[in-house]
């Protein structure tokens, strides 16, 4: 049960978003720049990141949420699972093994990542926009699962809802929908 | 040195913050919403989150910084520093004990967060939105500490630099100044 009462049909962050519109809104906005704006890292490749810090978080929600964006936009469910597993022995680019273990040093610490980590993505062609993006969505995805789990939001079980969610997520951002954030399909 | 080239002349978050504009824009519009809007909290306790948080997280340039801030609008420099030692005996209301503890387990995981914690703060008057705010301020203390950090920016060891930041930031707020954050007064 939540620390504070949310609306029983929107769980997660999405009863939080609602919760506080004037907060939300800044918070859409980093969201859709970060994952949906111009960069040379694709949709998919910002997703793994967002996956893989939720999951090393324990987040559930946020991990089945972007796993679930990530296969979309991959077309494919073996390579999110595969990163959350080993990064090393995931089917990824080398650049990509890089900047995922640079995300997972940021979800321990900002002071875990190493110049090694960064030499290692720069060797692997990493510029320094994809590393300077590859530390702030990291970072912001530890917000997101700091803010989720700290209020006790609730986690659906059935994977239908994430299905839905991720959708929402691939096909129409994280720009509020006009009129608020629809309820799950049941 | 930091992992990516930033200006030497804006060490910690004020160099990011410039490299994009794009993410810093509502990085810094949730900042000002959440540190100076309207809230039941004053601005110093709402400081004095954001300095517990960076200071548990070792984040000097933010711990400093937001230290400087809190001081300015207490009108003292006692109650930051007797906070980051020792929430419990700290001189502050029970209420404001309980949304630091509050802070503090945000601060190591989402998930530390406890239903106790957040009974403790409701019993001290604390309303759902305070603990809300609490959270998600934590939570955001978290993203900088992790980008400043992530990228390993320079930390001014000289106390006058963060005597500047802080008035600034105090008078100022977390908007981006006219023409940029201007270059710290030598």
């Amino acid at each position: 049960m939540p620390h504070i009462p949310l609306p029983d049909h929107l769980p997660g962050i999405t009863g939080l978003l609602e919760y506080r519109l004037d907060t939300a809104m800044p918070i859409r906005e980093l969201t859709q720049i970060l994952l949906r704006g111009e960069s040379t890292l694709t949709q998919g490749e910002r997703e793994l990141i967002a996956a893989l810090v939720s999951s090393r978080n324990c987040t559930n929600f946020c991990n089945a949420a972007h796993t679930k964006a990530a296969d979309l936009l991959l077309g494919e469910d073996q390579t999110a699972a595969a990163v959350k597993a080993d990064i090393e022995t995931a089917p990824i680019s080398e650049k990509m093994k890089a900047l995922l273990q640079i995300a997972a040093q940021t979800q321990k610490s900002g002071r875990a990542v190493t110049s090694e980590a960064v030499d290692r993505a720069h060797t692997a062609g990493a510029t320094d926009r994809e590393i300077h993006d590859t530390v702030l969505i990291a970072a912001l995805f530890c917000l997101y699962n700091k803010y989720v789990d700290g209020m006790a939001t609730v986690t659906p079980t059935d994977p239908a809802y994430y299905d839905t969610l991720g959708d929402r997520i691939v096909n129409r951002g994280y720009n509020r929908p006009p009129g608020g954030y629809p309820a799950p399909q049941k």
